[in-house]
């Protein structure tokens, strides 16, 4: 593509960096900005800078949060001894949605990946384990999404937490193979967290 | 969606302004920023920002461009007595493409379409119209795409110039009815542009 001007074509770069936006899609979006009061493309630039900025992760389960400590962390008639682990906070965002569930979360971030470089230490797994050596948790809930990635992670953690004997669970798989768990319906989504069953009993229908 | 962060909230509401771009696409945009260095998104709103505030159109051919007069406007070598109606950048950059035109644009910024509230003056037809009466054009050459919009601007356009008696041509529709002009391949557009009828036979044919 060449551009008759620098500035749109820098923005158009800039904005098909984004995933699923190519050049024609990025273009299309710059020029309906152009065609929007000034004041839009502002607010949309200085929302980025400033949660890319100021952006903070609960100290204590990694979900983005404005304050030091998440709201769900903080909430005492939460049970911080059931730990849901999850990849990121659209997870979060699906759980709480289903009002199923009281306990805690674990966001780890991402799936343990070797194709996109992703391992273990680009995680929060350390931490997680950390907490069970501590003795903090009781239950551990895996609900990441039933991908390989998401086996692998599951296993991975699994490993490194199973000598402390805590109860291991993972969602009810009433949510098909293969889905990401933030496009679930919430009545499945709600169920396959009541229903959970024990770890191990995954390992055997695999 | 109910978010755990005010700043993460605000950028995904920014981001869905876009058109195309729901709630959930602009969450999975915005956590991908939030995973590559700051420096991205910090370009990324920075181009917004620059080329939004330092935007200029060619004050002969509306085109964006960096410069008072656009590069096409400026050559000398091009024939400003053939001007190519189009309705955005897009278009300039599909026939420039092509290499077959070596006249100068008129860009309407649009089409007239009263579903969305853009009226002849939304657009810039009267500076069209102006050049036409200085004897500035021997031939108009309509090229907007042949949706309802673009034949009701080509004939308000018509209408207006009428009286002064020039050539005006439409592109030959070897391009499918129906379809936008910048997804057409080019040795198509080309010829389109090449064997270009009086504009007053395709008002024939419909
Ligand atoms: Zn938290
Ligand atoms: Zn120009």
């Amino acid at each position: 593509m060449e551009f008759s001007s620098k500035l749109l074509e820098n923005a158009v770069n800039e904005m098909s960096q984004l995933p699923g936006i190519g050049k024609r899609t990025a273009l299309r979006l710059v020029l309906h900005l152009l065609k929007q009061p000034e004041d839009q493309t502002h607010r949309l630039a200085n929302s980025l800078n400033q949660m890319r900025t100021d952006i903070n992760f609960c100290s204590n389960c990694h979900n983005i949060s404005d304050t030091k400590l998440c709201e769900i962390c903080a909430n005492p008639n939460r049970n911080e001894k059931i730990v849901c682990v999850v990849e990121d906070i659209r997870d979060v965002m699906a759980i709480e949605n289903t009002s199923q569930f009281r306990g805690h979360y674990h966001v780890l971030g991402g799936k343990i990946s070797p194709m996109d470089g992703i391992g273990p230490g680009e995680l929060t797994i350390q931490s997680l384990v950390d907490k069970v050596k501590e003795g903090k948790i009781e239950e551990l809930i895996f609900a990441l999404s039933s991908t390989m990635e998401g086996d692998t992670t599951n296993f991975y953690i699994f490993k490194q937490i199973e000598p402390y004997h805590i109860t291991t669970t993972t969602i009810a798989r009433g949510i098909s193979v293969g889905d990401e768990l933030e496009y679930a319906d919430e009545v499945t989504l709600g169920r396959s967290i009541v229903n959970r069953i024990p770890f191990e009993n995954s390992l055997k229908s695999t």
